[in-house]
């Protein structure tokens, strides 16, 4: 089966919500998609860390088989985010940004890094995205991430990723912000004009709209009863769509693009119910089995 | 078949968006309603008007059937509201609200209009809409829509109104906002609390969520590549609503509920195409035709 590449970012997360404070709670973005993904692919993945990420955070996606080679050890402090979010929980507020050894990051692929069939670029530095994608050989499907941050900073650099990229996850409001259309069915198109054939908008509780070849889907969210803390959803969701992917065989066809959605959402679902990691770590597959089957409920018409 | 009573307004509304501005154009909750339900039922409507509201304008509901002797005529102007969206077109900003002949409307029910078997209580004063509610010969489905300035400043008579109710419509900001939930998925259930079985939180371009008896529905919008105003989608909405559970009998069982929120959100997405009330006037049934076929492609999961 095909194997998948991630590179992203590994991290420490000091998260205040409505439901509480947590204080350098286990996150970054390769680390939600990695420990998603490795539900459904082999997963290698690629991103630093410092002297004060212990051996066992990296343990949690060793144990479930990911390849954690690219994981490099440096002298600092870790890639530590403070945040918050208020009522309305569709939006991280920065409060803190302490890049440590990730400022120095400069992603390093090995021969077996090189050789994936999948690359997923989380969201980083659109110069490290292309980077990775220079050293890839070839993969058949490039999927990408990003921010806001990337789009204000650094947006020649992000266009040339996109242009490279079949696959993107945005935001709705940093697709309108890349593209200033001012509604997401018009942004989506737009953003596949600059290269990716498949556009994936991210709707926080409302769900996603996907855009492929001149046709939209539209999925709700799983209504989540007690959202605990949003943090990894879209990185959880994009693993969840990619993992539906590569288990059909990379083939991109409306249908499985759709179940992709779902998937995706389905697992993002979960990652909402509790705060960085800790519901995604102790997720079963008889949850997954009856989520699933009470979100088709959820969203069936007969 | 059962027959339908609606109670709103008949105003002018001058509005600003993205797209333009429109200076007094015909609107108003119970046009809009009237005009989308007259598609399905046998309307009764019931409002107040000026003297600068042309029969001209009564005509438009009056050729498609509605009865419109409960539209009464006074001396003065007709109620105008004067809005804008901004890009983000959720929500509408009110620029000013001249009540004119609505700020003395007292509705009255003629013997006809009390022995209506559905009745329609759009956004007005709750203290109106109770005063329908008492002179009405207990109708079988009883539907309201609110909003904020209501919650905010007429908060009991609310409560009084929807103990009353079997079904509810309201946005959710203003759900959030009466039951200071903090998402949807808990407001919808603690607002069947207060009185109605079925609970229509409506989510502008991202859809609805339905709740009743302990189960959600979510839905998404059709997606709409050019809106060009708003006003009235969620008048259109209930409408389409209320117009699929008259024709199903009114039965309100969860498939008809789900089809009925499809129905509603598919007529509110030509609402919005064009400004007022002049994309539902030219809707031919053809086109109604296409587009649900479309939205069902939309959404469509195999």
């Amino acid at each position: 089966m095909n194997n998948m590449l991630v590179v992203g970012s590994l991290a420490f997360d000091s998260i205040k919500t409505p439901a509480g404070f947590k204080k350098k709670c286990l996150g970054g973005s390769a680390n939600y998609f990695s420990l998603v993904a490795s539900r459904y692919a082999s997963v290698k993945t690629i991103g630093v860390v410092g002297s004060d990420y212990e051996d066992a955070h990296i343990e949690i996606l060793a144990t479930r088989g990911v390849d954690v080679s690219g994981i490099e050890r440096q002298d600092g402090l870790t890639f530590h985010w403070e945040g918050r979010y208020k009522e309305d929980l569709n939006e991280a507020q920065t409060l803190a940004t302490h890049l440590n050894v990730f400022e120095k990051f400069n992603p390093q692929l090995s021969a077996a890094h090189k050789s994936c069939d999948v690359l997923f670029l989380a969201n980083i530095d659109p110069k490290l995205q292309l980077s990775v994608l220079e050293q890839a050989n070839n993969p058949k499907v490039v999927a990408v991430d990003t921010m806001n941050f990337w789009i204000e900073t650094k947006y020649d650099d992000l266009k040339k990723v996109l242009k490279k990229a079949n696959i993107l996850f945005v935001n709705q409001t940093e697709a309108l912000m890349i593209t200033r259309e001012s509604n997401a069915v018009g942004a989506a198109s737009v953003l596949s004009q600059f290269g990716p054939q498949v556009v994936v908008i991210k709707r926080g509780e409302y769900g996603a709209l996907l855009y492929s070849k001149g046709e939209y889907f539209a999925l709700p969210a799983f209504p989540v009863k007690n959202i605990v803390d949003p943090t990894g959803a879209g990185d959880s969701f994009a693993a969840g769509f990619m993992g539906h992917i590569i288990k059909r065989g990379l083939d991109l066809n409306p249908q499985d693009l759709r179940r992709a959605c779902l998937e995706g959402a389905m697992i993002a679902s979960f990652t909402v119910e509790d705060f960085g990691l800790n519901r995604l770590i102790n997720l079963t597959e008889g949850e997954v089995s009856v989520r699933f089957e009470q979100y088709m409920n959820t969203i069936r018409i007969e």
